[in-house]
């Protein structure tokens, strides 16, 4: 029996292939999917979520949760992702259902039932996560640990200073960053390492089905994008997914991470200060052959439906 | 059969007063009461909720919000309210017990069990209505009306700039504000005609226990601080009921409201232009006269436990 | 001998009336105007100043000074003023010229040249004195008394929350207030005390020449803006001039003024703390009748070039 | 006949260094230096920059300057400099006299005495640069570059956002990468590859009386503090004269920097785009050899008075 996860996310094609990734590690038990607007519009990313569910035959409850930022309005990442999130990949239209519940009351209600046990990912804006935060702030005592794919300690991607799910949703970000849970933030420092180059995608051609029918265009269509060109897309929510299942692939470093909320330019910044009073641990270095070896294996494991 | 309210509160002196308004209206049917954090924490505003239920004899489900501002960290006005929330006033520990379910998802329920037939009122700060615009941006068409008492187009309380509700938590202020359903402000410009003066509190000593127990000693609590001092204490949250019962007691005018959320000295302040597409309708005057008979009238009606 | 003034403006249609007021006083000694960008660009309000140098017979120096806000892009009242700044007039070109010095040195040297005496009042934005602050401290010491016509401790005109002046360069207003002089604020909540109706205009058409070929039409035009009608244009800038030559005019109170620079929907609004420590004194009353007075016996003293 | 240079400096060790420099390049004629306050107090930066111009020998006008920020309050940087802002170092007090102009004029009058023929260089906070801007707009077309000790397109020193200089007056930054001037960026990017580490300080040891009476000292005071531990301490200033003299030894990018003036943790951030459209050459990668041949050179060129 492995790690329970319970992942918050807004697939998105990284999200495609994390949600892929905690089916098929052992390390990990996959105990609830939820969704949020993020990288394109929630409507999008909740069907795709149960596409994805149908589609590499698992058997988890997905919960629909919050389609716009806490305080600003919405953005998605639709030049990234594709107009519905998963680039080229066109998958059958969802026969799973959702739970008859919002993501916020399935978050809290899955961490209450089972205090201590359950690591708590999110790979999306943290919208979700901030008003489950609200709802129930017992939580952060409840979740083994809270995973964030957001932010830098760098520079950022969808402005100089900000990564795009702290971005989304900073003040959301904000909220999640200060609970006093224990934080573990898989900022693009660490995601900029995870890159589909060819090797990888050499490894993955075999693969079968999965690989023809959703990592080879999904990865088409996201590589495709100038900024990450030349070295592979970087695949950023997964590495939050193998961080869970392996921390020993990942380094961090304890650190104080504050989300800027207020800045014209700087607005989702998380700006962090390794020399004050630390809130976070901060990933900085990733055990890169050691990671696609955990990734490639697990998804030689999935047995699609 | 009065008009259906449903009043988000955090008792709070004016709290209590209003709350003893809607309950003694003929013109009112309160269908619940939901607490916030504000005038004091969440712990004491849903302590005094309950006791002023039993106080008043109502039969009126009361279910606990949020004790914490969406984004910024929890201020009170304990100064003003007394460290308890109700100034001078020691009402018996409460008997009547919380509704199993938390003010958010109370206030949904409430609103998508009759569309269209309540008026939403809001007293505290509005951390309780953003949080159940993220989870169910619906009940914006479900509300049959949006009273906020909160805010001022002219100056503020709190702060120069700031009214103590919108101060307390701009952010959820500016979800509220930006939800498309028939927002009305009644701000401190209309509050602040509503004094309970010497004639008022002459009037109350008419009114026997609920005078000698709660309205006295909450008065004399509340009215001695130096912002109040002359002309009476301002009974902001009952101008909010009073709207709900009998809004031609109370003059608006349509205007755009802005929450001020980055601001170093303007944080919370609701910024308000008469010349752009209105967002509210902003109450501008007060019938006084009629106003206070109407409390009179009311709180007359009203047989204590 | 009169008190001696300088005076920083930005003509502007309220600012000629303002200069005209201080050559007429006997109360006065006007030793120079200083331009900046403001009601309209630099090169007009300039050119103004000379103009009305001319136009009034005066003999006083006029050094031209800053263009652009200190942070911010520049923003006229075009439309208040007229493109050109003084609004339906046509004054000859300018035969006065310019002394060959900056406005912020001719300040400087001007108020160093007789510390104590010098009254220095700003009917523009305050990007000159911010600038004088900077290069030469001391200046807050020289200047006998420092007057603004600025700012608000109620609504703004430009923004709901801000007066045009301020508005125009907040920072270089905060620098203004933050230097430890006798400041006062002659803001929004005074000047809309100083009506130019129906009855002023009838005793301004007395005046012959001044009246058709200057006041006349900058008041039609002034007059014509929604904002001001029905009860006439308000003249702010005269009424920092007339509290110079005769305080016992204007009521004022201390107050704390602090300009926000951060807000979204705030910037350049003077919030105004009546009850913490002050670093100004607030124009509050204005005696309406004797102004009318004082500015009447000017403007009949004026003997016009 | 060398390059014309103008330096704006705050010295400050690694300013002394860099006046050093500037002085023994034959690469270059110092035709003035102007002080600011930074990284200590206005009459320390100003005094020390006299010892220098004596302890070199020199025969340069030094004029001081503005010793406050544009809007903030000053912060010094006392705790890497010294209190005095020259670490161990004892020069003799000052013999030389500065000139009689303010910093701000004689900047505009060198740049305008020599049009096209003067590269600025600033070495410390931007306040004289934005001030002299204010007064004479076209210093921007008069210098021949603007070059920029300050900033960073990753992260910052004195925050993890943002560098000493930029952070010292956020908004006289925003001014001086406004103007439409040819601007070089050095920032800690830059300057961080310019380690004055064991190796450099052996070479040093043979410059005879100039290492054992200003390099050693001051390299031991700057070297002993934590963030330079290990590498050797990072001689900025020394950069942005290099470039002037020799450009060919950095590597620059053209990008877009803004300067964030809003933020709560990222005022002073020098954002920057390398997308946008650029205002800016961007020091990314410094010849390291060749750089510490350049200023060995100097430095042995340099006849100590």
């Amino acid at each position: 029996m492995g790690k329970k996860l319970l992942l918050d996310c807004d697939p998105g094609i990284d999200d495609a292939m994390a949600i892929g990734l905690a089916h098929g590690l052992p390390e990990l038990e996959l105990v609830g999917l939820t969704t949020v607007g993020g990288n394109v519009e929630l409507e999008h990313t909740t069907e795709n979520a149960l596409r994805l569910v149908d589609f590499y035959g698992m058997d988890v409850p997905v919960a629909r949760g919050a389609g716009r930022p806490l305080v600003r309005a919405p953005k998605t990442a639709a030049d990234v992702h594709g107009a519905s999130g998963l680039g080229g990949v066109a998958l059958p239209e969802a026969r799973s259902k959702l739970v008859d519940a919002h993501a916020v009351d399935f978050i809290i209600d899955t961490l209450a039932a089972a205090p201590g046990e359950i690591s708590l990912a999110a790979v999306g804006p943290l919208t979700n996560i901030a008003l489950a935060l609200h709802k129930e702030p017992r939580i952060a005592e409840w979740a083994a640990e809270f995973v964030i794919m957001g932010g830098s300690y760098g520079r950022g991607n969808v402005t100089p200073a900000a990564e795009f799910n702290v971005h989304a949703d900073p003040e959301a970000a904000a909220v999640a960053f200060g609970a006093p849970w224990r934080t573990v933030m898989i900022g693009l420092d660490l995601t900029h390492q995870a890159r589909a180059n060819a090797p990888v995608r050499t490894r993955f051609a075999e693969l079968g089905r999965l690989d023809a029918e959703l990592l080879t265009p999904c990865l088409d269509f996201y590589g495709s994008h100038a900024d990450y060109a030349g070295e592979g897309p970087a695949i950023h929510d997964a590495c939050a997914v193998a961080y869970v299942a392996r921390p020993d692939l990942i380094r961090t470093v304890p650190a104080r991470v504050d989300v800027e909320v207020h800045g014209r330019f700087t607005a989702g910044m998380t700006v962090t200060d390794f020399r004050a009073e630390p809130n976070a641990a901060v990933a900085t270095e990733l055990d890169v052959p050691a990671f696609w070896d955990l990734v490639t294996d697990a998804y030689r494991r999935i047995e699609l439906a």
